[in-house]
């Protein structure tokens, strides 16, 4: 057989959807996925804009179209940066993308040479890394504090290293929760204003924010337009559309568009368009308030229960907003073997390991409160707290506990 | 400004998209694009397989799903193998893409290393040129004949060059109409499975014969499922759902899967279940024959206002299927100066060149037949008629001819 290109030996298959298949048994209680809770998709006015698009434009809404995406969705993008950041977005750097796991593929198709140096948080979202090592970076990490990511080691890598791309995921980050202080967002455009670093800013989460004042962009304090700023329908709208977008310097935009039609010539027209149309006739924003209030419950429910059944010593991050928390187990124990006793009690996480490119994270996890109802949260916090107590019992890390 | 990749260097954008640009003037008669004709899109029964979808299944259909794709959708097409070419098709080595513009992309990821020898046909499909250009592989072409590519031509390349990958079109190519004869397609297979290539055979036009006798693959000829083969609902349902499938070899299937994930995690699950719910509940065959008694009328016309209206010594393929002829002039006759002429008269084509890897092409030229009515079928050929008669008129073809 002939032999796969270099690239792929870089590459694994993303460890959350293999622990996905595990968790397929419904006996098991999984806050391992990333999944949005599919009871608040907007299923009537999804298909009240189907039936509309197709019987007013049907024959555009199912022909090829172009690369760049929809007219009109492009221009309601760049209205909402105008309207929730003020920032003035030209609808002509706006990428229309089948999801931000495509916007990453094309900045990496666009940008990363093999032996690339890409600065990523630590702990990181996985999926970036997967997307992006494909393109044979060498990765480096740069530590999250509660504040954001640690400085002196961000300007190690961009200044001094000369990092040829920075990603980072400032709003309820995934895994870990975090947002970056508004300290932290001026700390690091100072960085990058002085650098030649491409910076990628991912932005799944930021709309649901359930406490706190939202924070400006990085990217908002950089010199025009400076930056690429990455966002999603996936957990604002409905994840099984895949549609999200880039944000794009007007220099890279013509080649992001080269890349895009190599790829897949468009995203769906059938798509964009039902979307843009239930974006038109419906109001957006009420439907993200009952997310938020539906997510901020579980998140509260989640943390309380944690509280109550996590044995000392086990700590975990209190995000303003997102679908993840990330708990950390005391010194020497490990999240992996927890798993396995997890699973023996039924309740499913992820390990910290995977998210960390320089092999830590070995005693931290993620859980997810966005697509867990309020009793299978107490029950399946209260199997963790069996597992914990059983892995404290029976090694060396519960001494230190 | 942080440099762009290498690959990026290698990349064009796409010639025709560009031409389409030019052709955006409605005064234009333009046969340069690869459309099909929007008028016989299945608007209503898509309105109903969307709401069905919809009320039935919601939450599903719009939350994230598997990377493989839909399994309703995958077991379609393996019972399509089986009923249409007696091929037994493991629905678990078929892998749903965003259209096969995708199934390209991730072959290339999975395959190709920069150098490695790409043989591809001379003409060859543009789309397919450039989705591998970013790989950035040698492209060797292999000429094609009214029968099929050259083999002694293809011979050299696959054993005694040892191409990595070979990527061909054999029914009603794009751009060339052409089709490989029966004999051709055993000789192509003879020399395959002594070789050890990537064979990837692309087929969207397929289910589109007019006349004559449907061909099976040049896969069929390989041993136990070896080969790629590429199929689309772009030309049977409608290109704006972008939905495609790769057939793949058992052993490439987990790799293939893993760049798809990296690439966009899966393709839309809503618009999967919409066509999958189309396919189910419609006579699809009675749809293509709709389609295939259009576009065969509209061939036929065509053909015969070229024999009418295009001076002697401009020759014509004609294709028993798909959407183009290759219309190639007399010996010294530039495509792009034609170009330049028929624009003046408000029509327009898709010169040769762009559609040949070793710079060849200068005299032919593509025409799209699907997407113009008849009228504009008439009109349009006179028009290209007096471009070329102006063209031999004035340059030193005119001598040859």
């Amino acid at each position: 057989m002939p032999a796969f290109a270099k690239r792929m030996s870089q590459v694994r298959r993303s460890f959350i959807r293999e622990i996905l298949k595990v968790t397929a048994d419904p006996s098991i209680i999984s806050f391992a996925g990333g999944l949005p809770k599919p009871d608040l998709f907007p299923i009537g006015p999804m298909a009240d804009a189907a039936a509309r698009v197709l019987a007013e434009n049907g024959p555009a809404a199912l022909q090829y179209s172009v690369t760049e995406g929809e007219p009109e969705l492009r221009e309601w993008i760049a209205a909402r940066y105008k309207a929730r950041k003020n920032m003035d977005i030209d609808p002509a750097n706006i990428l229309v993308t089948s999801g931000s796991q495509q916007s990453l593929d094309l900045i990496g198709k666009v940008f990363l040479d093999p032996g690339d140096l890409l600065a990523v948080e630590l702990p990181g979202y996985i999926g970036a890394i997967q997307a992006f090592s494909l393109f044979e970076p060498e990765f480096a990490g740069v530590p999250l504090t509660p504040q954001g990511p640690d400085i002196d080691r961000l300007t190690e890598l961009l200044l001094t290293r000369k990092a040829k791309m920075f990603y980072a995921v400032p709003n309820f980050q995934n895994p870990s929760g975090m947002t970056y202080s508004l300290a932290a967002r001026r700390a690091v455009a100072e960085t990058l204003r002085v650098s030649d670093t491409v910076f990628v800013e991912d932005d799944p989460y930021g709309e649901l924010r359930f406490a706190g004042e939202p924070m400006p962009p990085v990217s908002s304090f950089l010199p025009g337009g400076d930056g690429f700023m990455l966002g999603t329908f996936s957990k604002i709208v409905a994840p099984g559309l895949r549609l999200g977008w880039v944000a794009a310097t007007p220099e890279a935009m013509p080649k992001l568009v080269t890349a895009k039609q190599a790829s897949d010539l468009h995203s769906s027209t059938f798509v964009q368009r039902v979307l843009v149309r239930y974006l038109i006739d419906n109001d957006l924003d009420a439907h993200i308030a009952t997310i938020k209030s539906v997510y901020g419950a579980q998140r509260n429910l989640m943390l309380e229960r944690i509280k109550a059944e996590f044995p000392e010593g086990v700590t975990c991050t209190e995000p303003e907003g997102g679908m993840f928390l990330w708990v950390t187990l005391p010194e020497g124990c490990s999240a992996f073997d927890l798993f396995d006793l997890c699973i023996k009690e039924k309740v499913a996480f992820v390990p910290g390991g995977p998210f960390f490119v320089d092999g830590g994270g070995a005693r931290a996890m993620r859980l997810n409160f966005s697509n867990a109802d309020p009793d299978r949260i107490v029950e399946g916090i209260a199997r963790m707290g069996r597992g914990i107590k059983a892995l404290l019992a029976k090694t060396s890390c519960a001494a230190v506990a």
